[in-house]
This record gives C-alpha cells, sequence and structure tokens, in this order.
C-alpha cells in the first residue's frame, strides 16, 4: 500500500503539469555535504538538490529562472543545452562567451523561450563546476492535441553523471600544472544522482563513506507490468562515455537531442556526455522480480563500479535487489558497436529536416592532445582554447577590439602531412582567443578529425556539443577524412539532428550547419577536463542582426561598468 | 660554505631595500598543491608562495600592489591589516565593506601610503580565504637618520598561522549547516609556513602526507652567536590563540601592532590572530647546538601538536634537531598570564600618545554565541553580522539606500540582567546589516564583553580588530564591565595603542579611538570562523568628507554599473 501511495506520488509529480505559458523558477546554488555515492563530500546543489530541479514545460513555454548565488566566493553561470535561445543569445549562460559571471549574493534572471519539444539538461558553464553538481533535466512536451509518432503509457527523466572524490579545484590545479596530475577515473557512476562506492576501499578517511546513508539508495524505476515507458536518458558525465543496459529489456531509440529518431532497437546504450535519448522499454518480463539498469564506461580501461539503479517491477519491493548479476557488457575497447549506434541515428521519416545539398564553407578541425608551455592541452588545428573574460558577445556588440585576438582560427591543418594514427610528430601549440565569424544564413560543414594523443597508439572519442544550434550528423568515417572523395558519402537524405555528437577514436565526423541565429556560440569537447584543457572553438553568426544586449550580462573585464540598474 | 652562503643570501634578502618611494609589486593569485606540513593539499599562493611575498618599504613609501586574480571560478580580496589607509579607504581591501570582489582574469591595483612605521600584515578578506594560505608580512622601516629605542643587529620577520587539511569550502559548508559541523582544531601549527604533520596519523589516505617533503623542513632562523635579533611576529591564525618561545632564550617586548612597547622581557610571548610584536633576542646561549622555537595553542583544550621551526645557531646545520624536548609550557587553561601579558604592554615612554581624557560615546558589546534559524552564530549584543553584496562604502557615497539596514545596531545589551557566567537564557539573536555612524572627530569607547558561550563553563578569547585606526587600550577587566566603577581604573597615562586587542574569558576590554580617519571600517573578531559566523560590526565617519570614490572598488551588488574605465 505504501508503495502503491509512492507510485501515485512519482506519477504526480512527472507527468507534464499544463498551467500558465510562463514557469518561473527562484533557484538558490550553494555548497552543501552530500553523499550520492556513500561517500560525503561537497557538492554544489540548486534549492538543495543535486540533481537540481526539473523543467517541465511545452513547446512555446517561456522559460523565467532567477538564479541566487550563494555561493561564498564563487561565481556560477547555468547553460540551457539544446535549447537554441533564438532571439535571446545572452541568456545561454556560458561564462566568457555570452555573459559575465554572476557574483555571490546576485540574482540573475535567465529568461527564454522552449521552442522544441524534446529532452534537454541544464548544467553550470563555468570553471568546471558541473562536475560538482550543478546539472538538471528539462522536458518540452508537445503542445497541446500533437503527439509523438511512438506511443508510451509514462514518461521518465534520468541524468548519467560520473561523480569525483576529488574537488573540481584539486582537479584544476592537477591539470593545470606543469607536473599534470590527470584527474584519473571517476568514483563512481551516478544514475539520476545515485551511485555506489564500495566503503570498504581501503585508504578512505574515516567518517566520510557510510554505505547505508539513504542518500546512495540506489536510484529505483518504478514500473507497472506490460506498460510502455518513455526514458528520457541524458549523460552529463564529466569524462565517461557509457553504455546503458536494462537487463532482460530491449529499448527502442525514438528521440535523440529533441529530434524524432526512424526508430531501432537496442540491447545497450551508448550515451556520450552532452547527448539526450528517449528510449521506449515495455515491461513485458517476468513481473515477479527486478532488473538492474546499468551504466558501464566504454572507450576507456576504467576500473570504476558500474552505475546501478533497479528497475523495479510494482508491487515488488524497489530496494530488492534483482536476483542476477549486473550486465557486464560491452568490452570498454570495441570501437565497433559505437560506431554503428552512431551510423544507425537517422531521422524519423515523418520529421525530416532536408538539410542543404551543398555547403559554403567547410572547417576541418583537428583533434589533438599538446604540450603548451610545459603544459598539457587539448586543441583543435593546434589552437588550444582559453575563455576570455570579457565575453565575446559584448565584446563583439560593444567593439571592445582587445577583449580577444582578432585573426580567426585556420579552417584546417596540415593535411596531407598529419599522421592521424602516430604520436603527434611536434606536440607544441598555441594558445589563442581568435573565434570563427561565419556569414549569416550561409551553411556549414565542420568535419571533426579525431587522431592519436601523445601516448601511443590511444585516440580518444570526444563528445562536441554546438551552443545556439542543431546541426545534421551527415557521415562518420574511420581514419584521415578524404576532403575529395568522403563528402559523396553524406547522407543528405534523412541525416539526424543533434546538438552534440561523438567523433570516435582514430575516425571523423562530419556535420552540416546553418548559421542563422544572431549570436555567439560555443562549439567544444563536452568532456569537463578537456573543455578545460582549451579543446573548444567559438563561432560568430549575425552579431549585426541583434539589438541591444541586456545588461545584466555585462560587470566583467572590459564590461565592468556596461551594468544598467 | 654553503650555510655562509645561505646565511648571506637571507640577509641580502631581509635587510630592508632603499630605493625609490614607490615600491611596486605584481602579483598573482592562484591555487596550488603545497605541503607546508608534510600534507598535500590546496593553497592560495602569490606568485606561487605562501606566506606570500614580504612588502619592506619606508615610512611614507607608496605601496602599489597589481593584483592579478587566476583563480578559476573565485574571486579575491586583500586587506593591508594595521595600515590605516588614511586618504585611500577605498583600498582598505574589505570586500563588502570598501570593495567588491575581483574576479578571476582580472587585475585590480592597490595603492596606499605606509605613514609609519612598524610590523604589519597583509591576508585575504573576502569568505575565508585568508586560511587558504593567501597572505603575507609588511615591515615599514623608519626614515634615513631616524632610529627606534632599542637596538639590534638584525631584523627577521615570522608568521604564526594554523593550518587545516579540510578546504574552506568544507569548513563554511560545515558551519553553516543547520547539523553545524564545526572545524575542530587545526591540523598543525605553522612557523613561516612550515610545520609538521604526522603522516603516520590513521586515516590519511595513501600519497598525501609525505615527512620527507622538503616543504615541511621545519623553518630556521639562523643567529649568530651574541648577535641580537628583532623577531618581527605577526599571527594569522584561523582560529588558534598561541604562546610563543625560544628554549632557553629570553625575548625582550618592544613592539605591538606599529607601536613601541615600554620593554618588558618574557619567557613566552602570547599572540592572537592579528597582532603583530618585535621582540628582542639575543644568542647568548650555548652556540655549540641549536635550539626549538615553539608555538603552542593555549586557551582552548586542543590535540594540535605544537608548531616548531629551528633557532640555528650559525654555524650548526639548520636542521639539526636540538638535542632537548620542545617547551611545553604553558597549560591551555592558566588564564591568569595571559591577562597579565596584555595588562603589561604600555607605550613606550618616549612614545606616548596621550589619549583623550574623556570619551563622547561608550559602546558596549557583548560577545555571545547564539542561535539564528537552527545555525549556530556569534553576535554582537544579540546580532549577528552578514555583510551585504555592496560594499558600505560605495553605498553610503551613493545614497543607496536598500544596500543594507537603515537602522543602526544598538549601543549596548541588556547590562543589568545577564549573567556573563552562564549559558545564555534565550540563545536567540538575529541578524542585522546596520552599522555604527560616528560623527566625526569624536572620541569612541568601546567595551568588549565576554561572556559564556552556549554550553557550560566555557568562555573563548576573541582577538578584535579595527580596520583604519589605532586605538587605546585603556582596561581590562575580569566578569562583567561596571560601567560606573571601572572607567576610572582606565589607564589614561601610557596606554598602548593597537589595532587587536583580545578581550579574555568572562573579562572585558576597553578600547579608545578617535574617529577622525574618513571611511567605513570594520570592526571584528579576527578567528576567521567566527567572523564567518557574524562576530563583527561596521563604523562609519566623515564619509561626507571624502571625494569621488574610485570606480575600481565598484561592480558588485547595487553597484554593478558603476566601474568606469
Amino acid at each position: 500500500m505504501k508503495f502503491l501511495a509512492y507510485f501515485v506520488l512519482v506519477c504526480f509529480f512527472t507527468v507534464p503539469l499544463v498551467e500558465g505559458r510562463v514557469r518561473h523558477y527562484k533557484w538558490e546554488v550553494k555548497y552543501e555535504f552530500k553523499s550520492p555515492d556513500c561517500y560525503k563530500k561537497l557538492a554544489i546543489t540548486i534549492n538543495g538538490r543535486t540533481p537540481g530541479p526539473s523543467i517541465i514545460a511545452q513547446k512555446g513555454d517561456t522559460i523565467i529562472v532567477e538564479l541566487k548565488n550563494s555561493l561564498l566566493t564563487e561565481n556560477v553561470a547555468i547553460h540551457w543545452h539544446g535549447i537554441r535561445q533564438v532571439g535571446t543569445p545572452w541568456f545561454d549562460g556560458t561564462e566568457g562567451v555570452t555573459q559575465c559571471p554572476i557574483l555571490p549574493g546576485n540574482t540573475f534572471v535567465y529568461k527564454f523561450i522552449v521552442d522544441r519539444p524534446g529532452t534537454y539538461l541544464y548544467h553550470a558553464h563555468y570553471g568546471m563546476q558541473r562536475e560538482a553538481g550543478l546539472y538538471g533535466s528539462i522536458r518540452v512536451s508537445l503542445p497541446d492535441g500533437e503527439s509523438e509518432p511512438f506511443w508510451y503509457d509514462y514518461d521518465r527523466s534520468i541524468i548519467l553523471t560520473d561523480w569525483y572524490h576529488n574537488s573540481t579545484y584539486e582537479q584544476a590545479a592537477g591539470l593545470s600544472s606543469k607536473s599534470f596530475v590527470w584527474v584519473g577515473e571517476p568514483q563512481s557512476i551516478l544514475i539520476q544522482g545515485k551511485g555506489r562506492f564500495d566503503c570498504s576501499t581501503p585508504g578512505i578517511r574515516a567518517g566520510l563513506c557510510n554505505a547505508t546513508n539513504p542518500e546512495c539508495t540506489p536510484y529505483a524505476l518504478t514500473v507497472i507490468p506490460q506498460k510502455t515507458y518513455r526514458l528520457r536518458i541524458g549523460s552529463l558525465t564529466a569524462l565517461s562515455a557509457l553504455s546503458f543496459e536494462i537487463e532482460g529489456h530491449n529499448m527502442t531509440v525514438v528521440e535523440a537531442d529533441g529530434h524524432y529518431v526512424e526508430p531501432f532497437v537496442v540491447k545497450n546504450l551508448f550515451i556520450y556526455s552532452g547527448e539526450t535519448y528517449s528510449v521506449l522499454v515495455t515491461a513485458n518480463q517476468d513481473p515477479s522480480r527486478n532488473y538492474w539498469a546499468s551504466a558501464k564506461i566504454v572507450s576507456r580501461p576504467s576500473n570504476t563500479t558500474n552505475g546501478l539503479a533497479i528497475f523495479n517491477y510494482y508491487p515488488n519491493h524497489p530496494r530488492r535487489n534483482p536476483p542476477t548479476f549486473p550486465p557486464l557488457r560491452p568490452h570498454w575497447n570495441d570501437t565497433e558497436p559505437r560506431l554503428a549506434q552512431s551510423i544507425a541515428m537517422k531521422s524519423h521519416k515523418g520529421y525530416i529536416h532536408p538539410p542543404p545539398q551543398t555547403s559554403d564553407r567547410v572547417i576541418v578541425m583537428l583533434n589533438t592532445q599538446n604540450r603548451i608551455n610545459g603544459n598539457v592541452r587539448w586543441s583543435v588545428n593546434n589552437i588550444s582554447y582559453n575563455l576570455p573574460h570579457t565575453p565575446y558577445l559584448i565584446a563583439l556588440k560593444h567593439n571592445l577590439t582587445h577583449a580577444f585576438d582578432p585573426s580567426p582560427p585556420p579552417d584546417g591543418y596540415n593535411f596531407a602531412n598529419y599522421d592521424i594514427y602516430s604520436v603527434p610528430k611536434n606536440v607544441n601549440a598555441t594558445t589563442r582567443t581568435g573565434i570563427y565569424r561565419l556569414k549569416f544564413n550561409t551553411t556549414v560543414d565542420i568535419i571533426l578529425q579525431n587522431a592519436n594523443k601523445m601516448d601511443p597508439n590511444n585516440s580518444e572519442t570526444h563528445p562536441w556539443h554546438l551552443h545556439g544550434h542543431d546541426f545534421w550528423v551527415v557521415g562518420y568515417g574511420k581514419g584521415k577524412f578524404d576532403k575529395t572523395k568522403d563528402p559523396k558519402n553524406y547522407n543528405l537524405v534523412n541525416p539526424i539532428m543533434k546538438n552534440t555528437v561523438a567523433v570516435h577514436p582514430y575516425g571523423w565526423t562530419a556535420l552540416r550547419f546553418l548559421a542563422n541565429n544572431p549570436g555567439v556560440w560555443a562549439f567544444h569537447c563536452h568532456i569537463e577536463f578537456h573543455f578545460f584543457m582549451g579543446m573548444g572553438v567559438v563561432f560568430e553568426e549575425g552579431i549585426e542582426k541583434l539589438g541591444s544586449l541586456p545588461t545584466s550580462i555585462m560587470g566583467c573585464g572590459d564590461t565592468k561598468g556596461f551594468h544598467r540598474p
């Protein structure tokens, strides 16, 4: 009976509420001790919670978030991941690109329209605060009377993250020191903010780890037998590529980053940081038991325990462990099925947005690991990025010409002579702050070209996220991109649109997008540490079409006095 | 020979350099891993060092510090402790009182005159950054041709601190949580940034503590036999009251907070956070060995190991341990000698600044521990302080009337009915942001009245620090201050002037100062955690006499757009 009550409560809170067209949130950000994986550490919370409150809205709604920064000495900024911010590029929440950070004690008001249904995320976009716990989910439903091209009984959201016991300060100091201390593998994988670290691990300081803390009770997804669930899965890992699986259940992929996918069935879903998917799962297995839901690290040889949740068949107890061992597949090093899933992702046939058949500009971006002044960095075409402290958007609108390097980064690299399978011959790169200026309303192709790292036989997966746009994923390939041959095989018929896409080890990924959203937009590897180490670029387009900027985004760097009450 | 070279080097760098009248420093603040007590943790450094670089200047010099904030997401501000900032109240460096914090990536220029010779300090004055390692010493020498009323061969500076292995964020989150997690006793006492934590302590995470790390080699003060040393000792502990002692050597106290003391001899010097003293020590003991210098926690029952340094008689090896056990005296709980030292501190007879014989206003400040909305706090007259995010100085000059509570805090408490020896009958207090407005050029008396904490039989020592002024210490007493009788016993003949003074357990301390420095000035307990928990007030005087404020201090709270390039 208690569980039924619990269940009804869950339904009540997760069914979209249809109320006004303006959804107003008041959030307070601060540090609190949390034990999401039984190990107590500081987390950045919103209204006392991590993950933060979900934003549940309907297409066309206006979201207002009054964000109060109650951190002691730290600023903050929040990005609305997947929301294109058409007409409101200043509320994209990207410190250094679209806004100044929000000072302790200050309240900043984000106001934007969610103009497309789908599954989105929000998270801090300043320093490495995202992985300190400052994130949550955004779910935008269809307008009344419209329906998706698939059917389900219930709708659930799950965010996957990885979790470190060191603070982001410690990690940042290690990553930016000459001696380079890598962050290592995460201590836990969290499913909807819950994980489980082994408190008997040697070397844990007494009192910090408590296996019986209710905060680390595994997340239970309670299902009614024979019902079909839309599971909206987002990944905001700091580092890890994941394989998500529900023991004994197939999943039908139906949505990716807010776009309908031509449905296909998987046993396990590969998901990279910054991506969202909707899968349909029917509770059609033996209802007398529970099942494991697991999230396993792939693409890196990690010894981190798989993240586990309980796929709980009502009326079984949600904390009753399944009688089986959790799934252990797939092997971390098996790239083929990951590439296959990427390629399988096509636009739903009833919802194809045809891409332009040609592009106006092609930018090839070689992804490399480098060394600059003795520090390990990541680069694009040998340039490693450091965000300036005067946001580009303001610098460009106000002609603050000294705020960043006026010369643009290159559209390619020394293509003919670069061996992507070897350690770079010359590991040196440079730090610059120049940006790509895109002609408004043109079509731009980006070729993400992967390569070997600074250690032999190692090429990593990088999930690249574009702010302010969705792009068409027009092609994937192995090895070095061939600019003559490969474009002939682009899928220009039914490519999926996304905002985040992986470039696989030693491979390339080709994207096409329309530079039609006036503003300044970051495009970066969504691995927190890689972006921190320089793996990103910035695009500008149509900035002349924007009216005056809200002064609330100003007040740092060269814009220190620009704020008007 | 190597040691002689070392010694010469030390002399070269510590003898005041007489160069121009402007001393220009460029400092970069960032996080780095340091092992000051053999345990590796993040520290805030200046140009890679903690303690930061010493400021060595001559009376009348202009100090310019260009402070670049290279922290990732944190702001910063630095206070010049003991420098009165006559004419430059905006460069006092107190976040929330005199300036907005300095944002990451920004450079702020402090410019002020050191108008009195003496021993001073600098340290962060934002959040609890001071105890993360952001501090250093200021030494101001006499003008050419003038000399002190005492003689010495060499001049040395030492800062004493206590050191915690938890981060300030963890401490702050614990202190401000409803469940109230006290910071506990420090892990180490550092002498000039060097301490020694026992790496064999159970529960230390592997790899964090390394007893052979050269960073935790004890500080060695190398002395030449028969020479006399002026030892400038400052305390910037977060919490601890200390007793400093050099085994087998007497110390003659000659300076306190920049004022000459009528010399007196001590075996051990009691020193509270925020105080500075000069003592003369002659190396007149057996020169064939070294001696311990030790700093012991008093006033709290602490199990922290004493801080140890080596008083190294040249040419003995500076790392050769003395053959004796370090001093263990005095007992932590023995209040009498601490009070006796306080009372013994008089102005040097040749340098008496006579205090006004009467005062215009008496403010009695009852120091209590309280509870507000379930949180543990410290209060003055039942008001616990929270710094607003619009600095008072700017709010007052620019009539930003909503920036803080316009009603002033009370000049006293319910005197007749308060039992200072008992747990408070009513532990509730309130949080307010109102300030004391002092009539310009008036004489103000402050009576700091100590009391019992919220637990029985416990009254702590609080060192109170006044910004922008020195005050005369006109009296100390035990028990409850009697406003009729006690003022008759004030020392109005030769009271010492100081900027920091202790109020002893269950006692009172009476101060007198001239409100003659136009500006807004904090007055607070110098224990980092107590100030964080509300133990402070703010004074304003003569603000109408100030010209326009530099806009570089603006840009936060209600002054967000006030900065002008």
